[in-house]
């Protein structure tokens, strides 16, 4: 089959890899579109080691498996767990001590023409949400996390930093929250999207300092951290969405004497984040930059690195 | 009066510094006994602005003041506060917008024979503490804050680093909780003034990777950090207990994956860390390494930078 091969930092169109054959209690499934995400982008440039194929948000159907999944159309957990650890026992199978992570962390990913995960990861996709608009099920679940993590009421005044895919997603789900939301990035064409839902935006200068009670760090870069930073007044949240090129360089004093809270969010909960796409509660589709077929996946991964592209989907069968 | 003066850097004993007049609703409090902390240590050494009379935890006895207050021994909250901005208005006093902070920010400190305090800020010390004992309720009621900002039981794996004077008494405080305590340092020993309690204490380097629930860094060093932080389960806390000399350079990517919680954490009640002292609950006389008239102040300055040296007194009146 086809697949998207990542090895020594060069990502490489393979035509000769072999379909894989799922172990016992995993499917194997047909990748109908999957999304580039940035840890996509950070993976090829090496700021973790992974060798294969990769991606991690994807759509597919099911080819082999229990009965009841096969020919179903289904978006798939990435973190495939061992279920006996301390944190599989708690309750915390996303940070199983020996997981292997689709596309990520020893285990091929979605950039192909078959993937295969276990059987307990895959979810059902409801018949009216399009196979383009489920590949976003796994940022979108990702972005719930932070309602997992902070309790937020309609009277916080949450900042978003940041308008790029994940930044829209997380604000749309904030939005549904109905607290006090502003959104700030870069880019008014992005912020445009966000805006016509009627989520207020603005550029991240104009962001005030000590005004907001949580902020959601969503650039993965320094700068964006400064800003989620400063908005925060004392005892403010701030919630790290994004992975980070290399070290941030922090004030850790300002962080004590303002007693700030900082905390990373990670994978989230899918039947929440496919409900909200069936529900068209929130909507996935301005996100869309542009699709390409696998064949061209090389030219897709360099269109998602450019500066104002959104979501980059590959179209793979 | 005599005090010591910080300007540009430079510690000064003074001689000649006017007695100050309280303002109406505040305390004229002589001194008797004042603790030399590592935030006068770092304020002398410029990571912060300051000019005037350095100091913060004292003993004192209300010269003039309300008349259930004249001639009582007290210790005083240092964060002096205005009452109606939004942090005062939402019972966060510490966080007042305008505060001044004794002998930190804009108000003149407790190394000197007299200070000036908001009446509601003095606490009356139990006839049964010390004055020496009842110098640590600034430093001890910091360590209590922990136990405000982060849900603690009887099954959390709790690691402090560092053995110094803040280190030692937030590792008494963890200790009543009953909690899984280690407590790790570098100086055997000060670790083995916990171990007299019954405190399990070991060097740094025995910390185990990921295998505690939280841990608080007392040590205000990136190696401190470091340890403390590798030394978390995914979803674990770290608590900041310590400020920064400069920043501190910090994985944040893994902060995300493991989703981590960072809490910087602050000033802590004075009434709960009175009661401890009072009650013997909390023992710090292990932790005085000496005692200096305040015309020795710079010497007690000097000695209190020396690795290996916990609390110094200025014994001032």
């Amino acid at each position: 089959m086809k697949g998207l091969w990542l090895e020594n930092n060069q990502l490489q169109l393979r035509t000769n890899i072999a379909i894989p054959e799922p172990p016992s209690e995993e499917a194997l499934v047909r990748v109908l579109y999957a999304g580039i995400c940035n840890t996509d982008l950070e993976l090829k440039r090496g700021y973790y080691p992974y060798t294969g194929i990769l991606g991690h948000e994807f759509v597919g159907i099911v080819e082999q498996g229990p009965e009841h999944l096969v020919n179903q159309r289904v978006v798939g957990e990435i973190n495939a767990v061992c279920g006996h650890c301390r944190f599989c026992r708690t309750g915390q199978p996303t940070h199983c001590e020996n997981r292997t992570v689709l596309g990520i962390v020893n285990r091929h990913g979605a950039f192909a023409e078959y993937l295969c995960l276990p059987v307990e990861n895959l979810h059902p996709v409801p018949d009216n949400v399009p196979s383009e608009v489920a590949t976003f099920t796994e940022p979108l679940a990702a972005a719930l996390e932070i309602q997992q993590q902070v309790a937020l009421s309609a009277n916080d005044r949450v900042l978003v930093v940041g308008d790029g895919k994940l930044g829209q997603l997380v604000a749309q789900t904030l939005a549904l929250i109905g607290c006090e939301l502003l959104v700030v990035g870069r880019h008014r064409e992005k912020l445009a999207n966000l805006e016509a839902r009627g989520i207020k935006t603005d550029l991240a200068e104009a962001v005030k300092d000590r005004a907001f009670d949580i902020s959601v760090e969503c650039t993965g870069n320094a700068e964006g951290f400064a800003i989620a930073r400063r908005a925060l007044r004392p005892r403010g949240t701030l919630v790290l969405k994004s992975t980070y090129a290399g070290n941030l360089n922090i004030d850790a004093s300002s962080l004590v004497v303002d007693e700030i809270t900082l905390i990373g969010s990670r994978c989230g909960p899918f039947p929440a984040a496919l409900q909200l796409l069936a529900t068209g509660q929130v909507d996935v589709q301005p996100l869309i930059h542009g699709r390409y077929p696998l064949s061209e996946g090389l030219l897709a991964f360099e269109l998602a690195q450019r500066r104002g592209v959104l979501k980059v989907l590959l179209e793979i069968s």
